[in-house]
């Protein structure tokens, strides 16, 4: 049995950010990933391999490019999975590396394999050939998720994939099918439908990205198909199964039935719990696999913390990252840092959607009076520059103190732009920094101001005096009307 | 004589600006430009046409996928003039008409044509058949600025080029020689030279961008002289030539001669004052055709304004379109809007460079004590996901207060990213805010939270309480070291 002051289950964001922590407060650490998976399903199968992916699609596609050379410009005729893929292994590999590299210069100790607790302070590690025995008065579970199969569907990581299966994708399909328009499954499958495979994306609710501003998902649902993808909303899939020939076949409960070359499963994950022996800790995961924990990441068992995707929303590394530097904090009894309760979020569709603070709905719904203002990407000049006619950019704020109430960004580069508004709601800026700031020319970033003229005009009236407002917007500066 | 309550000199970003501010002001307002050239060098011969070739010099070259698909990739073997330029006319065109339907909607009236004074209230507008004459209490000259030529340079659009005929370039060169290192010549040297031209580019002075932090000058300069750029700095031309087989001749005062297939002649700029006849509004321009203003943008006429590159520094499109904006609201005696003293500046070689607040020389110079944190673009998991080894983030921050000083951004996104450390410097932010925000990931914005940390680091001994402060960087999360 070997002592630590801190055991940690997982080394992805959540798991790696816990250790770290606990290390720079000079603790004994142990980390126990399983496998050699270094980094988590972040590193190895689910953000870093797909947003790679993501940037190949859009260089090798030349999606970007076609408002310029046409339609059916493509940088590259013929796209191979290998052209795909190849960029992946590079960055996997390297970002591997940089944790291993990292837990050593910290004095983490890392143990590979698979972790079951034998008691509440006391884990065993199985890497297949000897077991090892650790002990520690604090563990934290950041153990992540796995896919989670409906009913009745079985991978065969051949014609029917998981999300976790895009790394041996076999080939490039012609056509596919997603069943599942959570986040992944749109990233998925707005990536394939720029590569111009014909996509169908199924999903059992009516409404896709519940959480996001409709005027995005409108955008984006108009978009999708505009590229040609078939979107079956409020259709449950009944079964999945392959022909002799080889294609998939998709059974809906409705009775509809179509053949497609490849199926992508992506229906919702399931907290990675179920080898821990959990009850050994005098813990219970919920029907998904999942641990409750209450404020600070405290499971039920108070020395024993759960971080990451296995605690559910919002399953991003970023946040993932800060509750495991939170857990690691709170145990040792350090101050906790402060953490902006202001997060940024991001979905790496094509085109991408990012944004922070609130939607309209949200606004509505808390009877919050507000007003927005929208710049379009094509009015500005950068969004001609490099040929994205899409996008747009929408601040809501506050009727009365125009105190900013949320951003949302949908087109190229809105997970970088929305760091902007974080910055100005987080020190509780107004509309007037948007107007009255000075932008680079040109960048996206202008869309800023003028969506801030543009919402500044329609409030104009309200405000009695119209001398000290800016002009509307709609110009080659933003700021010159 | 037509009467007007102002007249503005030039279609460009300023000129553009105080019209529409004035039209706003219910002014009768008239803007006078000579040829076809709405929108001035910014649209048609300068900014958008070289950060649109910049586009597609990118996108074309493959430079950014060469660090995954090896050294000589190239998205498109055989790179034409054509295949560069084709983009830029689609994006002038675009933006001449989104200025001509602005100055429409907003009933200012264009007269195209060359302009003079008459006396200090009027102009004729001469377009080659007819002569109009205009009068107005006030009038706002923004005619911008033409290539200056050192003397014994003859341009001849074929082989010696300035920077205004990059539109008629009429071939792709192998050998390039770029006299001038200010920051256009840099752009296209740095942009040619990723084409793989062998470009050499030569300078007067021993320094190139004296305004920027010494450590991305000696970045850029590293990179650049990597992708085989030859740089003669302290050197100045003695003649330039054209020999008989129609190569370029290039005589340093040094006695070096070199020949070159293609001279662009990057020498500065000149204040494009020549046909305006000042002397019958009263004023004289400098030697290089510029206009001395006060800090409204009042000439020694009070009455006449200048704005625009035709004063000097900062001659960027965003600061000239403030410019404008307050020289209408000063004449027409309005409350002068809030103008953040806090200038983002870009600079779009390759890589590309940004900036808000102080160096590290001028802190240095007037005594603040200042500490950095530095984020490299190949730590950071967005970094290796777009192919950017180069980038590299740097925030300047007070010793003793952490209120951040300033952001210097080398890389792809700079000119964008740097809006982020703009914002936080606006509300007197510290290191602090970095170090606490929760950043997408991936993103190349997580730079600053790794920046952050690592600054922090710095200061950690002198702060004398380490139990607060946070890890130092170097990881895939940024925050999670």
């Amino acid at each position: 049995m070997q002592s630590f002051d801190l055991i940690v289950l997982g080394s992805g964001p959540a798991g790696q950010r816990a250790a770290i922590q606990a290390a720079k407060l000079r603790k004994r650490v142990a980390i126990v990933e399983k496998g050699h998976e270094l980094g988590g399903v972040c590193i190895n199968t689910g953000t870093i391999p797909s947003k790679t992916l993501r940037e190949a699609v859009l260089h090798l596609s030349g999606l970007r490019h076609r408002s310029m050379y046409g339609g059916s410009y493509q940088t590259k005729r013929e796209i191979t999975v290998q052209d795909l893929l190849f960029r992946c292994e590079h960055v996997i590999r390297r970002e591997r590396d940089v944790i291993r590299a990292q837990l050593q210069r910290n004095g983490v100790r890392l143990f590979e394999g698979v972790a079951r607790f034998l008691h509440p302070h006391a884990v065993a590690v199985d890497d297949g050939f000897n077991t090892t025995e650790l002990e520690a008065p604090h563990i934290v579970i950041a153990v992540g998720t796995t896919p989670g199969m409906p009913p009745g569907v079985v991978v065969d990581h051949q014609t029917v994939l998981s999300s976790d299966d895009i790394l041996s994708l076999p080939r490039l399909p012609r056509t596919l099918t997603v069943v599942g328009a959570g986040i992944i499954g749109l990233e998925y499958a707005t990536m394939f439908s720029a590569l111009g495979v014909a996509v169908t994306l199924v999903e059992r609710r009516n409404e896709i990205l519940e959480m996001v501003d409709r005027e995005l998902v409108d955008a984006l649902t108009y978009l999708s198909r505009e590229r040609g993808m078939t979107l079956r909303l409020g259709e449950e899939v009944a079964t999945v199964s392959v022909s002799a020939g080889g294609d998939g076949v998709v059974v809906m409960k409705s009775g509809k039935r179509f053949a497609t070359e490849m199926i992508l499963v992506s229906a919702g994950r399931q907290g990675a719990t179920a080898a821990l022996r959990l009850e050994n800790a005098g813990l219970a995961a919920d029907e998904r696999g999942r641990l409750p924990v209450d404020g600070v990441y405290r499971t039920e068992v108070p020395h024993i913390y759960a971080v990451g995707d296995v605690i559910g929303f919002p399953s991003l590394a970023s946040t993932s990252a800060e509750q495991g530097r939170l857990a690691a904090c709170n145990i040792f009894g350090e101050p906790l840092p402060e953490i902006s309760g202001l997060f940024p979020y991001g979905i790496y569709s094509i085109p991408e959607i990012a944004w922070v603070g609130s939607n309209e709905s949200e606004l509505t719904a808390n009877a919050i009076p507000f007003e927005t203002g929208v710049a379009r990407y094509k009015e500005i000049a950068r969004g001609q520059i490099i040929g994205d006619s899409e996008g747009l950019l929408k601040i809501l704020f506050h009727i009365e103190t125009r105190k900013v109430l949320g951003v949302w960004v949908l087109g190229s580069q809105a997970t970088e732009l929305v760091h902007i508004g974080q910055a100005v709601m987080a020190f509780d800026g107004t509309l007037d920094y948007f107007v009255n700031a000075v932008f680079n020319y040109p960048t996206l970033a202008e869309c800023y101001k003028v969506a801030a003229l543009h919402g500044m005009n329609k409030v104009r009236g309200l405000l009695g005096s119209s001398a000290e407002l800016p002009d509307p917007p709609g110009n080659v500066l933003g700021s010159a009307t």
